[in-house]
Formats: C-alpha cells, structure tokens, sequence
C-alpha cells in the first residue's frame, strides 16, 4: 500500500461539495481501487462560514486558493471554481509550478489554454485531468484519450449541453415555445438565471474544442469554433421537422476535412431513426467514429452535482493508481495545429422555410432564385392556404456548399413577396 | 522515449488479422500515444502456410504458442486463440510465468478462469487485460475498471450478443420467425454454423460474469449466471409485446441485492421509450449504475475484425504507457466472494401467454390458479375467436416471487383447456 494521496480543493460550490461527498462516502472503496487512502487534506473557498452539510474537521482552510495550490503539502490540486481567467487559471498555474498534479471541471479555461495548460503540466511532469468538464459523468475523455487509443478518430459528435437539450425536447413534446421551454427549465434549476452561455451554444463550443483536441491530437482552438445557439427555433420548425422525419438536437460536431478540420456548433435536423434523436431531456451524448472501431455512442447526465463529480474523482483514482497519460493523449509538444475549414465552405444539406405571401407565382420566384445559386431542391411543403396572408413554405435542399445556400438566403429575403428573415436549419444524416 | 514494447500474438484468426493490420496501419499514431514503438515481434497460428494477407517479415513465427508465451522476448503476449480450456489458457499461463503482461479477447476464458489469472498476474506483477472480451469495440472494461471508479456500482446490464440482437431485431422488422431470422444471420456471416453458444444466451453470460465482477469487485462467478435463450421466442410473442409497448431483448443483467448478486440473462420485455429497447440489429449496450453518476449506456460494435481489434490494441496502448490496473479494478486478493440470489427468489414482472380452448369458462379457471399462487393479474388481452380452438391469451402480471410464478404456470400448464406449454418472458421496467 502506497501513501496516502493528498487532495486540495478549490471552490466549494455543488461540484465541490459532490467532491468531498463521494470522497467521503465511498473512501473504503476509493481505497480498494486507487490502493492507496485519497485524503482531502486542503480547501479554499470565498466564505469560510457558509455551512455546505460538510466534515472539513482536520482539513487546513486557505482563503486564498492560489496560495493553496502552491503551498499546501497536497499533491493533486482540484479546481472547481470555473471561468476561463483569473483565479482558476492562477490556481492551475500555481500548482503545476509547484509540482502539484491538476484536476479540473472547468471547460471554458481548458477550450481557451488547454494547449499551453498541458505543455506546462508536461514541462513539470505533473498530470492536466479534465473529463468533468465535458459531458459531466460520460466518461467521453477517457474513452478518447485510451479507449479508443487505436483509431484513426475521423469525427466526434453530440448533445453537449443539458440546458439546450432540456429545452428543445420539452419544446416538441410540450408543444411550447422557446421562451416558456427555457422558462421551465430555470424553474426546475436546468438553465441559469441568465442563460446565454448555454442557449447560445458557448458552452457547447468549448466542450466541442476539447473534444476536438483529444480526437484529432491538435491544439485546442476554441476561437475556430462556428458557434450559433437555438433562441431561434420555433415550435413550427420542430412541427415540420418531425413531419419530414427529424428531430432538432444542439450538436458539436468536429471532423477532419482534407487536412484541416471542421468544429461547428448548431442546432441540426437529425433523423428520427438517429439514436442521437433518441437522447432527449437533459441527458448529453457523444458519437465517436474510428477507423476500427466504426462508431461508439455514450450518454449519461452531462451536468449535476454528483454526476461531474464523479468525473472529477475518477480523475482522482487514476493519479492515486499511478497512471499518467498526456492531457489530449499525445504529448502537448505533439499536438498537430490544424485550420478550421471556415463554415462558408461546409458542404451539407439544409432545411429552410419561408414565411411568403400566399400569392400566384412565388414559389417560381424563390426557385429561381435558387437555380441561379446552383442549390437544388429535394422536397416543398407547404400547408394551409391564407390568400393574400404570410404562410410557411418549407423547402428540403439537397447538399450545397454554405457559401451558395447563403447567397440564396439573402436573395430570398430581398423578394417582396417574403416577409419574415427565412430560417436555415442544418440537416445531418448520420 | 521509452524502449519498443515488443508484442507477441498467439492466434492469427479475424482478431488476429486485424489487431496487426491497426498495429501496422495507425503505427506512427500508435507511437505517438504510447510514448514508445509498439512493435510485433512474433507471431503463433496452426498453419504458417495460410496466406492472411499480412507482412509478417522479421516477425518470429512459433508454431507452439506456449513456447512463444514462455520463450520470446515480448513484454506482452496477445491471447486470440479463443476456449476456455486448453492452449489458450495455456498460454496467459506460461507468459504470466514468464513475467509477461498478457492481453486477451477471451471471454470464456476470463468467465471460467479470472480470478485464478488475476491473482496469477499480481503475484507476477503484470497486468492482464480483456477490454475485447465484453462488447467487441465498445470500451466497458476501461468504464466500469476506471471512467466510472468513483462509483458505489448498483447494477449493470446490456445487450451482449449481437447475434442474438440480430435474429430478434430481425424477427420484428421483417415479420420472421426464429429460424428464418437466424438463417438471415448465418447468410450475412452474423452467426456461426453452430449457433448454440450465442442463441442459448452462454455467450452473453461469459460476459455478463466479468461485468459483474468489474462492477462489484467480486470473484467471477459464471457458473451461478441463470441462463435463458432465444429459441422459444416466437413472433406472436414479438407482436404482443409490440401492443404492450414493449420490444424484446436478450439481456445480461447483474444486480447488488441484499449482500449478494443476481445474474441473469434471458430475453426481457422492455419498455418501447428505454433507450436499450432502440439498440438494433448486431449492435450491443451496456448501461452501467453508479451512486453519483446516475447511469451511463454505451453502444457499438459488440463483434467483428477491427472493433474488437480496436479494444486489444487499446490494452496494449495502456501497458506501452506504463498504466497498470488490477484486472478487476480491486487487486485480486480483495475481490470479495458473492452469493448469487437463486432465480426462485427473483422478483420481477411477467408476460405470460398461453394457447387455450376457446370455450367459456377457461379464464375463470387460469385466474383461480393465479390467486392461489397469490399472483395478480395487471392486464389480459385475447385476440381473435375461434370456438372450440386453440387461441393466444397474453397476460402481464405484477412484481412477484419467480418461484410463485413457476408454480402457477406448472398449474396453468396441468388444465385441460390449456393446449400448449404456457411461454413466460420477464418483464423489465428501466
């Protein structure tokens, strides 16, 4: 039996709190399988007096996180108190310097500086853990990371964010509206007070460029990522997806592309008979395509307390058992930079509908104008008839480059005869 | 960089083929991730005169496969030779002996024999891995061993068998019988000409046994797995449960229950809305419990050349890393011993259907039996008439004791208007 494993935490919000809880809890059997006791021998929070349900009875108390990380005589240093700057950043850079290995749940400082995170934690022959901050308990890092070690990873797909995904399916089977949809989901405590981060997809994005990274062994480029969130999806076009056999999922998608890649996030059409359209509520999935092993899809809570901390102490075990494995699986010094396609050139299939005046000859003027932009169409719909008044029109296009679907868009909306900005969802055929 | 790690393959078959074809194909890949060459440095097979399409130029070849084990200069030694007994287990043996880490795709072997090879590999110091052993390409050993190594693991339970999978999901698209679909699958090369291990449930119990002992840190105890096939399976019984909103499937379940364990793997009803009922056709999941992670399902390839080749070479990737895990997640000496709960004392919800005379009075009859058996009735459905012939009646039945159940149908089978052995399928609510 090895010595104990000396812990710090950073931040004691309910991912910390989960921490400690489980650490606690299941200590005899952490012991078993780490072969050796994980203690909690150091914390740092903002409010030393807030009473979290917690025993910290003989563990020290730092008000000041990034003394602990450098200071305390730990030799993991957990941090949990989020944001891509300032203290966590500090937090990690202090205890990579002094030799301490690094847990993290935070995406957004490992989608900006994960790169220059894992040269430092190399350089100092410590360990950069991350897989709570992707896909809560899915354990989608390390089935990256050794899993899946012997593949070529051609793409990594999924539902990162619970909040979009809560909403878009309470959305469908409420037959509500992305407002009252997002309101129920802060009343249950799925989205925040102010939920932009997750509804605008940036929170997916930083997952995705993690994903990416640990896929595809290159430099997280969080920057590169196209990003557009789901406030625009309306009960109509989930109405007239499922009649043309879809549903609407938030996806990340990264894929490699003649030499460089593609990571995009946005809403998409995917279809029904997906298992991905199956993955609904506040669950996360993540689709991982190999040269060996074709395809291997995972799915599980992608937040709450105990699922991510769940994540975060396994990252624990792993460094308890003596197990190092670079942060995106190679060497940091071998991770590839590799150009992000621009989304102007993504090639794919898309979804559009109009809202036209219901008048003789507009669907001769819309076709026009997508045959002059060489988008053609594979199927129209259009239901109820209004003489004189705004209707859907719903088109199917078959696959375009994004440069033409856009130029097309923009003519559309310039006709008189549409009276509303036209709304363009990707399809994926998976 | 660290010295090559020099690989020995004892089986040149499918696996075989194909865990060279990736060390050779993704080598540089492979080089990069393991920090170190992964190398081949000999190879064992029946017939060195088989043309395999592979180059084996400056590969050692050993016509006798325990002389490899004990003999070469490999660190590892890859056992794809496949049966419980005999050379295969003859060679983890001597490689162990040899101070050799071993890694195998056997999952008879490791059902039988893997607590006594545990133990063996410790006592040696090396490490024994069987990633391949359970659902081909997806990674549940690494989940269940470390992904999910936080967890107070509850229960585990998949679709292990893609042949069976097959043939049931077969039976239900294309309105087939048994013997039909399994004809289709023999046809497509998705079972053996000798079918039994897979249709008589053996092969999802190998594999149900080792999950049960990676989750629970138990002995593997596969001679206490219950046992139940596919062939009673009919397409009347597919269609009513289709009516009853449920699809069947051929699960291994394994659950914690009072200090000891259930082991079970028999053809289930579950619920059309759970995402195990949407696991189609050759493909396996594994939905694994945890105390903080809620669950976690995983889908893929459960069989096939490269996905399960794709899990061998992610063993070798961690031992080229240098990771070490003990076998079952717990060192070998800790593993507990578990009582396996008879299948008299499971309790669960049934399907019943039986083939009576359509005469009246002969319900009245059944549900006397029933009572006296203190076993209550949730719904009964009869479809069609037919005076004085055979006729289906489909019951489900409430949560009872198996053994109350059993006694019950031995009676219902006893009646006079009952024309056909009554068939009974367990009903799961995920």
């Amino acid at each position: 039996m090895s010595e104990p494993l000396k812990i710090a935490v950073a931040g004691l919000g309910t991912v910390g709190a989960g921490t400690i809880k489980i650490l606690s809890q299941n200590a005899a059997l952490l012991e078993r399988r780490s072969g050796r006791k994980l203690v909690l021998t150091a914390v740092s929070a903002r409010d030393s007096g807030k009473d979290r349900g917690l025993s910290l009875d003989h563990v020290s108390w730092y008000d000041d996180a990034v003394r602990m990380a450098s200071d305390s005589q730990a030799d993991v240093v957990v941090e949990l108190i989020g944001g891509s700057d300032g203290i966590a950043r500090q937090v990690c850079d202090a205890a990579i310097a002094a030799g301490k290995h690094v847990v993290t749940a935070n995406k957004a400082l490992i989608a900006h500086y994960g790169t220059a995170l894992a040269e430092a934690a190399d350089a100092a022959g410590v360990t950069l853990s991350f897989e709570a901050a992707v896909a809560g308990g899915i354990p989608i890092v390390k089935t990256l990371r050794e899993g899946l070690a012997a593949n070529r990873l051609s793409r990594v797909y999924g539902i990162l964010n619970g909040t979009c995904n809560y909403v878009l399916s309470s959305m469908r089977e409420n037959g509500c509206e992305f407002s009252a949809a997002l309101k129920k989901a802060k009343d249950l405590g799925y989205a925040e007070a102010d939920p932009s981060f997750d509804v605008d997809g940036i929170d997916s994005a930083h997952k995705l460029a993690i994903l990416a990274s640990l896929a595809f062994g290159c430099h997280v480029d969080f920057k590169a990522v196209y990003v557009e969130g789901i406030r625009h999806i309306s009960l109509m076009d989930i109405r007239f997806a499922e009649e043309l056999g879809y549903r609407i999922k938030l996806l990340g998608i990264a894929s490699l592309r003649d030499g460089g890649m593609e990571q995009r996030v946005h809403p998409c059409m995917v279809p029904s008979s997906a298992p991905i359209a199956h993955v609904e509520g506040v669950y996360n999935a993540v689709v991982s395509e190999g040269d060996a092993v074709d395809a291997i899809i995972q799915e599980g809570r992608g937040a709450g307390a105990l699922p991510t901390a769940s994540a975060v102490v396994a990252d624990i075990v792993d460094i308890g058992r003596g197990n190092r494995v670079p942060a995106f699986a190679v060497p940091a010094g071998e991770l590839r930079k590799l150009s992000t396609t621009p989304m102007e050139e993504h090639c794919g299939a898309y979804y559009v509908r109009l809202m036209v005046v219901d008048r003789p000859g507009v669907f001769a003027e819309v076709a026009a104008v997508l045959r002059k932009n060489q988008v053609s169409m594979e199927a129209v719909l259009q239901r109820g008839r209004a003489p004189g008044e705004a209707v859907p029109v719903v088109m199917s296009l078959h696959e375009t480059r994004e440069e033409k679907m856009n130029a097309a868009l923009r003519e559309i909306e310039a006709l008189d005869s549409v009276v509303e900005t036209p709304r363009m969802i990707r399809i994926e055929s998976f």
